[in-house]
């Protein structure tokens, strides 16, 4: 007869307590009262009529946001990660050619994704800060004949926002789908889908959506669906098999949905929320506020005396800015001291910028003068009280 | 140019309403407000030590729930289905002989998900609501010399809950792993993870739990450890593989934790909640109240003149009770009825026992006197207003 031998663990006693913070980070940012109070509503079943009407409310807002008339367009049950690996494990069979743009952590881990399933996968690299030309893109596409082509919109370990224009119409010359990542740009800068002829694309809940991590909207073209229905191959994951997941949300022709997994019912619920926060301030009008801010804060920095780590000014992400680390500090000092004296999250570089820059994230609700302000001021103070080397 | 061409949604511009609805299917459970509050506090950074000691929490309440001394125990971000998905990933390289026990849906996408890594999976199959002996177990370890072994503890789809006793043993004396399923069972039934030598065990969050979907509690034995890490091939998926999820937990000798993915902030909050309630009543606690509800629930339901689909009484789940579908009626309209006029959810059958029977749930919080009596009444009350052909 067996029995007992771990005890219930005495830190559960203790009741959960969680700081408010200013998240001004490169994600997730801070969720409004009333994204987490969606999120707090009672748990239906993931079958139940009201939740499918939900899934379609989120759909619906993800065509918004997206812009894009595309049938299969829904939320992976899963954070930005589990949607890249949603997009390269259907569109990608083994042995097939996967080009990745590589100017940061993104374009490494969509190849190290795509070779894990067995993919032929070759990179063209930016220098940190870089980005690619269409000369360069075309290059590559002629070289190595890929199925598709990785591009970060949003590299939110440099700060770089990749120019989309034409990068589409380039890879279908070519026979290659286009996928491109934008969870860290999505919603802060244009991006039209549909005339950009992306075919994949995907964000994070947690980014400008304000959304607690958790959901990420993604969406499929009419051409990359083609090559998706018709592999010859099971994508590896059942759980993220393109042909149960559209199923799921309802976006195929069969009569009924089919029991695949049980969707993150609260999480949904959120995603929804901030969908809707999105629309009713309006897709045009969240651009333009998160472009003046960004405006707003890089020149205060550049009073200071600060560098931006992206050169060219119309590369700059306005979500997440990256700052020259500040020359004879340690970073490191300067974020704990930001967290410790302001109660607000900065960051350090990641990746390929590890211990080259500052990341400043302005997302969403948090993507105001005010909180520009707060971060410059908290900025002036560290560089003020941190440790200076006299090199 | 491009501009906008898909509109905002009007269906966003509804507020989200969510009914309160008696959660009885075989999940997800009620969520009960002091967990769904929880989840609704506010977002702090993944990497935020504040996060960090929640994890650990989170892992302790794991081992707890488990009883397990394992060191990798955490949580995956995702819901059960990921679980799965991340022990068969890691534990298995392609070429590698699989069984798995099929005796409802879950020992078939086990199957499934192994087959898609390029496993050599075998079955032995058992009619719905049965169940395997160690003998035929043992016959096709011989026969089959699986690396892994899947079985399920609670066979929500049939209402079978496996005996486990002695089949750990077994498997290490022909040298294969045990992978345990248990999202339907677990804290609702006796279980000890080391003392049964369970290789890798799972179970979700909507079950017993009564937390939103989201997050699966998961943990590995060394000898499944010794078999992951010195691996020959990489697991198809970076997400969910074990070296970089247990470093993320912090469940390895590295110095520091590397970004790995966003996890679900909130729904950790919520998990962490659930285990604290859990460890409050104490696991011996939680499994006497499930058993003791489910016996009044069985002799209710006996004394109605209604049969339990699992025929062996030791082998019925006392979180999920199947009911034989009453003869002359139409599940759907019974189950439709008593949604409809009840607010209380009860479903149909899954995968084999579609059409088979009447499922039931009280997990967690509803698994009590007064939640059995209410299913009794709406039972009661649907048979005699539903359909009856004159068969």
């Amino acid at each position: 007869m067996s029995s007992l031998t771990v005890p219930p663990p005495t830190c559960l006693r203790r009741p959960l307590v969680v700081p408010h913070r200013h998240m001004f980070g490169p994600g997730p940012s801070n969720a409004p009262q009333r994204i987490l109070e969606a999120g707090a509503k009672p748990v239906i079943g993931h079958m139940h009529p009201e939740i499918f009407e939900i899934m379609s409310d989120i759909k619906s807002g993800i065509q918004y946001m997206f812009q894009t008339q595309n049938r299969v367009s829904f939320a992976v049950s899963g954070t930005g990660h589990t949607a890249m690996e949603c997009a390269i494990f259907n569109a990608v069979e083994p042995g097939e050619s996967v080009l990745s743009a590589v100017n940061g952590i993104w374009g490494e881990r969509a190849a190290d994704m795509a070779e894990r399933i067995g993919a032929k996968v070759n990179t063209i690299v930016a220098p940190p800060g870089g980005f690619f030309s269409l000369e360069e893109i075309e290059q590559a596409l002629i070289q190595y004949k890929p199925v598709l082509l990785f591009v970060t919109h949003g590299e939110s370990s440099t700060g770089v926002l990749h120019p989309l224009a034409g990068i589409g119409a380039l890879c279908h010359r070519y026979d290659c789908l286009l996928l491109v990542d934008s969870v860290a740009a999505m919603g802060g800068t244009p991006l039209y889908m549909d005339q950009q002829e992306i075919d994949i694309l995907y964000t994070g809940s947690q980014k400008v959506l304000n959304v607690p991590p958790g959901t990420a909207p993604i969406s499929f073209s009419d051409r990359a669906c083609q090559k998706i229905f018709n592999r010859k191959t099971k994508p590896v994951s059942f759980f993220l098999d393109l042909s149960w997941l559209s199923n799921y949300w309802g976006c195929d022709d069969k009569p009924a949905r089919v029991y695949h997994h049980t969707g993150p019912i609260t999480a949904f619920y959120s995603l929804r929320e901030g969908l809707a926060v999105l629309a009713e301030e309006g897709l045009e009008n969240s651009w333009k506020r998160h472009e003046s801010a960004a405006e707003y804060f890089h020149s205060g920095l550049e009073s200071m005396g600060l560098k931006l780590f992206v050169k060219e000014k119309k590369a700059r992400l306005p979500t997440v800015t990256t700052i020259v680390a500040p020359h004879g500090y340690d970073w490191k000092e300067i974020t704990a001291y930001i967290m410790k004296t302001h109660n607000l999250e900065i960051s350090g570089g990641l990746g390929p910028s590890v211990g080259l820059v500052l990341r400043v994230g302005l997302m969403g609700c948090n993507s105001t003068k005010a909180s520009v302000d707060m971060v410059l001021a908290a900025l002036k103070d560290a560089l003020k009280h941190c440790h200076k080397s006299k090199v």
